[in-house]
């Protein structure tokens, strides 16, 4: 290193990737709020505060219900090593980057997992697991809720059933639902779940919120072998943000200033009018590609608001297209992963991201970059989303 | 939850407890800038400064050195599920709470763990670790060269010797070392460390730097089995942080900005300027602590100097004092920790907080709390700190 850089002035990007989010304003200011310790009375409070605002927001009175540490694949890796032992039969459906990934965490964990494999774009059908679980029974049934990876989102109830079939409790990812669209745990009967803060939240990364029902908590308490993870063991984490409040790791005191604000937003706006709005501009910016000649890769009636994947368009670059909504608009959205990569777009549309401006310079830029590329589109996106508004 | 939380207003403690310490305002600043996303071009380029600036901190010219998304304890587990495989031989120096969640830490990961124990408060003799060993070869030995819990810091060489001749490759916690003290990983021959950002770099707590050495890669390269924990698994997160770029997991931005401010400030400061101030604060701790009748929990020459540990004076009740600077001082400082419970005061001075103003604050309050319980200092302990800076 030559010299000590300089301090950072990072640009203001209009961010509708697959998140990070925008930041709003007041979760800026919560992260730069003066540290206190993690053990102060006064931080214990913000601690009771952030749980409850947190069950609210994922519709559980599940005792067990903190944040942890670490951004959300953090969450997920929580979930699996508390709940699994070795030998333990689990049940993954997989139809994304993130299914992919729980079959990876739970096999280190020494899960024997059985994978149900999908169409990638497309919600899970319930018979698919059925079939693959072979009528044994499981320990775990594990399913995405909102795939950020394809932008589907997944009914839960015929998974509950399967779940019950098998005698499993059912694992959930929320990382791209809570905070933009009505999550209810207890309702859904869902035994264990994560989220992450980036997304619909509208907090920058860094935390991961989980729950987990009685039978989860019964299910750890019950556990023959010591949790794999140190980090993320739940038998001493419950100490700390339970009444005992025994020291086990330093909490990650500012990042927790921010998730309470941006907790408090959502319940101050509402989790219902929150979910229209993600429904209202996820819907404009649709129609708007539509008109524009773009094609989404989920089918209606599967398709998660928060995240519209489309096609890429024959003759359209995708890395070359993206470089030039950041470099000429200042706007970043997200490519594909997996199969999807270099032929898909993912845009996001999360927290106070969701809005009409966006939508509008999200069409108008994406119409001058496939331009640039002689590849303009012929329909008017715009006024496409535009009477979508007047509707 | 009857109705939403407002949002929060901290108090501004004066934090001299052993971690969070005081954050700066350019810190604050940096946590509250625009959230870029974690592949902008942009975003990548502040991941190489603070790479950059975190192995001119930790004194290595090491390729696998950057922060880890957790807490100090996830990179303590960084550091142990990356190099251990199952049945692999692990020496551990026990002197506190850090080498026995060391212990833990290893043996989750299938170690096979041989504890060298020896007095807390006090070094670890490089010969009972000798002994321990038995003469067997070992993959890896563990210390702790920044006693968190004790106050105790480790001389390294004779550590790197003992390694050296059971064949180990030597892991070092340098969780309240980094940024207060000179720390030098290529000079002393460690392969494997890794520290936090809210102690002595005064960043709030969220982040581990690590780093590894080539022979620590190498033996991470070589590995028969799966890193246990995908979360913290260095085989993929290197191809984030190098020049693949891939992604891995959503990184904590805006946690990255604040530390990247945090290390600049150290290395404008200078390390051997930064190490002296916090060792001439130190020293005038002391003096005003022994002038009031306290005793020092740790020999001279073995004292950590960010970290103070003194013993709770006869007839003095701990947790009411603590109260007390509290509510009477806004002053946190942090009680003992194990067989050091109730009869310890951890006073820290790190990062902006090892300053002559919070040394006095400090003496100041003390006496102020025992006298509240009818057990006034003899001395004065202000004069004695204030000789200190005279001298």
């Amino acid at each position: 290193m030559k010299e000590t850089p300089k301090s950072l002035s990072p640009t203001a990007r209009v961010l509708m990737g697959p998140g990070p989010s925008p930041t709003a304003p007041s979760v800026y200011e919560a992260l730069a709020k003066p540290t206190l310790g993690h053990l102060d009375p006064e931080f214990l409070l913000v601690m009771d505060e952030i749980r409850d605002m947190q069950r609210a927001v994922m519709g559980t009175q599940n005792e067990l219900t903190m944040p942890m540490s670490g951004t959300g694949s953090s969450g997920m890796e929580t979930c699996l090593v508390n709940l699994i032992e070795p030998g333990d039969k689990v049940l993954v459906g997989v139809n994304g980057v993130f299914g992919t990934r729980m079959v990876d965490v739970a096999r280190r964990a020494g899960a024997q997992v059985t994978e149900a494999q999908s169409e990638w774009g497309r919600a899970l059908d319930a018979e698919l697991l059925r079939e693959a679980a072979g009528g044994e029974q499981h320990k775990l049934v594990c399913v995405v809720h909102a795939e950020t990876s394809t932008g589907v989102l997944q009914d839960v109830g015929p998974i509950r059933e399967v779940a019950d079939e098998l005698g499993a409790m059912l694992l959930l990812d929320c990382v791209t639902s809570v905070g933009g669209l009505r999550v209810s745990l207890d309702e859904w009967g869902v035994d264990a779940a994560y989220s992450g803060t980036q997304k619909c939240l509208g907090c920058p990364p860094g935390l991961s919120p989980v729950s987990f029902s009685e039978r989860a908590q019964s299910a750890l308490k019950a556990r023959e072998h010591a949790v794999q993870s140190w980090y993320l063991d739940l038998t001493m984490i419950a100490n700390y943000w339970g009444s005992e409040r025994s020291y086990h790791h330093t909490a990650p005191i500012n990042m927790l200033y921010g998730l309470h604000e941006a907790l408090r937003l959502v319940l101050e706006e509402g989790i219902d009018e929150r979910e229209a709005r993600h429904r209202l501009h996820s819907a404009a910016l649709v129609a708007g590609l539509e008109a524009m000649g773009l094609s989404p890769r989920v089918p209606e009636g599967e398709r998660l608001p928060p995240l519209t994947a489309v096609s890429v368009p024959d003759g359209v670059d995708d890395a070359a297209a993206r470089a030039h909504l950041l470099e000429h608009h200042n706007l970043e959205i997200g490519g594909g992963l997996g199969p999807m990569k270099g032929n898909t777009w993912r845009i996001g549309l999360m927290g106070a991201g969701a809005c009409r401006e966006n939508v509008e310079l999200c069409l108008t830029a994406l119409h001058d970059a496939m331009s640039a590329q002689g590849a303009a589109p012929a329909g008017d996106g715009v006024s496409a989303a535009q009477a979508v508004y007047s509707e």
